[in-house]
């Protein structure tokens, strides 16, 4: 896979090249734990000696260290005071208030640590403060290194933390000739084998993927990260009136959980048949994707991935689900009227009125090609 | 407009720096009679004394000499033995037969010129064997440098000439959730500005454009070149029915001829009406993508480009008029389960029969992309 565009510069040219590559190593350290933090953001902490990096380490999931503690812990391996002058890089500002672990931005500033450098300011108004209290200890603070990048990497989670509801991503895979599907309803394969993979990868860095119960009853999927990861995003489906079969790949919860999300008035045998399946069941009064969003949200999910087909696509855009959109193309053509295209109706009656899509990437994998955009509503979701 | 990448290369690596150099300025002469030398190939010659272009030329249109006589006049300017000795460059194999103009290889043989580089052999039986000739002169003669640049940049010609057909090229412009209108049928517009020009910049290169009554009902398209160049392709219509406005702007033909192509039965009335605002109507006896490439064969076509809708495209694909595809992506999205895609029915039930895409180019153009490839077919159309 070779990313060889990018409409959009994400680079930022702020901070000195040695600034940046090290808040580059923080990304990276940070992104080792992609799909595992949630609700957490992904940090990763670089700590810098005379040029030397002395110290590394990332948030490995909620509930555990920050990633500032860990990198601070790691220096001392060299000598206790191994920080003490030091420069700590971090991609997110170093959080200032009592959570699950005390303030990261104490235990910088015990450690002796002179400059601080940071990717972004934190968006969680409960987190923020770290930036004033470094500087009111005397340590030098810069803000803003290779801050696209950043704010690319916490993408969701700022999502998140900004709008209430998860980070909504859709991903489907079309022909040339915008088909998801044969006529028949035949679609396996449209992509290749490395798409796929990416699929896979992809679903290990979200918290949730949901389909609807057509999706369920013609590809009876998996929806597991393959893996491709040791985690499998929690599996949705949204089904109004229940008409699922008994017999389906998602009801083995044996590697991850499945989550069934129905409306009030739905065939009631069928959830009690999924529940003796160990299927979780939830009536909501009425199903839509705003709806299934906002209990993800609450179950602590950042990032959710729709792998649906046309018809709730276009409901969750419509509604404000979706924020990202990842598009396969296959160099193939299938023709057909009637068969499916990616997306149903949005009740849109003119082309000017068509959604843009910005920032968009365009990637060869294999002999397809995944496009990569986000929806453009005002203001910019992140 | 910035091509980033090619799935083939189309480059080969034999000859010299030079040699290749030399070549590929042969086509960029040759390039500049594109949509002019029907149905003659596209050809330009360069010659080389001690390193240096003594002299440039290409074919302008039919009836006109060919590349090698004005490369041989441009030397000329030079001196009267200019060309003694020297390199003659040129992308297809020299002429041997007496066609409207004496053969090529003679004239090569008389200027004394030394050695002659050569993109590729000639495809068309009746001008072959000028190598032979040469070699027989005994002039020094190297075949194959940058073939496959000189075998794409004649591409039409070489198809026509194996298959007695035009080479026909499928373009559309869809959303990236594939559709090519909205569901009420607005199309205006899909890809950006700088997309439209390119293919204005195509049609200026084609001998003819086609396409379905539905397109003039509903968009009244102009299919001129719209001042990218002095030549405009012959627009063509297909109309089963005759079931044409009275008014469009395809029957103002002061810029350049249109052809309506219709069935046994149609509607004489409109075709009387055509005819007497000097449209040619022709009737034949069943109406098809291929009978009408058959006759556009016959009016000496090279390229024609299929502009129509999903129906007549997917037509055209299945009886084999469609060689190549210009696929415009948008970075939007419209939705509509009704919305029209860019293919009607090929009659395909499993993905696994998807005509597949070959020799796939990626450019990006502004904000739309343009994927190009052929359609695969055994054996390879050129």
């Amino acid at each position: 896979m070779s990313r060889f565009d990018e409409l959009q510069s994400t680079g930022s040219a702020f901070g000195s090249a040695f600034d940046r590559a090290m808040m580059q190593r923080c990304c990276e350290l940070a992104s080792r734990a992609a799909g595992l933090t949630a609700p957490n953001p992904l940090v990763g902490s670089v700590i810098v000696q005379s040029n030397e990096i002395v110290g590394e380490g990332y948030h490995p999931q909620a509930g555990e260290p920050h990633a500032e503690i860990f990198a601070l812990r790691d220096a001392q391996k060299h000598g206790e005071n191994t920080a003490k002058g030091a420069t700590l890089y971090v991609n997110l500002e170093p959080c200032n208030h009592f959570g699950r672990t005390p303030p990261c931005s104490e235990a910088v500033i015990v450690a002796g640590v002179r400059r601080v450098v940071i990717g972004m300011r934190d968006p969680n108004p409960q987190a923020k403060g770290g930036v004033e209290t470094l500087r009111s200890a005397g340590i030098e603070v810069t803000v803003g290194v290779e801050e696209s990048q950043c704010r690319r990497l916490n993408e969701a989670f700022i999502y998140r933390v900004k709008h209430r509801q998860p980070f909504g991503i859709l991903k489907y895979a079309m022909t040339l000739d915008g088909k998801i599907a044969t006529t028949t309803g035949h679609s396996a394969w449209i992509s290749g084998p490395a798409s796929r993979q990416q699929v896979h990868r992809l679903r290990s860095r979200c918290e949730a993927v949901i389909v609807g119960g057509n999706t369920v009853r013609r590809d009876n999927p998996n929806l597991t990260s393959h893996g491709e990861s040791e985690h499998n995003p929690l599996r949705v489906v949204m089904s109004r009136r229940l008409d699922l079969p008994v017999a389906a790949n998602l009801w083995n919860t044996e590697v991850v959980q499945t989550l069934v999300f129905t409306q009030t008035g739905a065939d009631l045998s069928t959830a009690q048949a999924l529940r003796q399946q160990g299927i979780e069941v939830v009536e909501l009064e009425l199903l839509t994707p705003k709806a299934v969003m906002s209990r993800l949200y609450d179950r602590g999910c950042m990032s959710v991935l729709w792998e649906c087909g046309g018809t709730l696509a276009a409901a969750a855009i419509a509604d404000g689900s979706v924020q990202k959109l990842w598009a396969f193309i296959a160099p193939k053509l299938i023709g057909g009227a009637a068969a499916p295209s990616p997306l149903g109706d949005l009740g849109l009656e003119q082309m000017s009125e068509a959604i843009a899509l910005e920032n968009l990437q365009i990637t060869q994998i294999e002999q397809d090609f995944l496009l990569q955009g986000y929806l453009k509503v005002s203001p910019p979701v992140i």
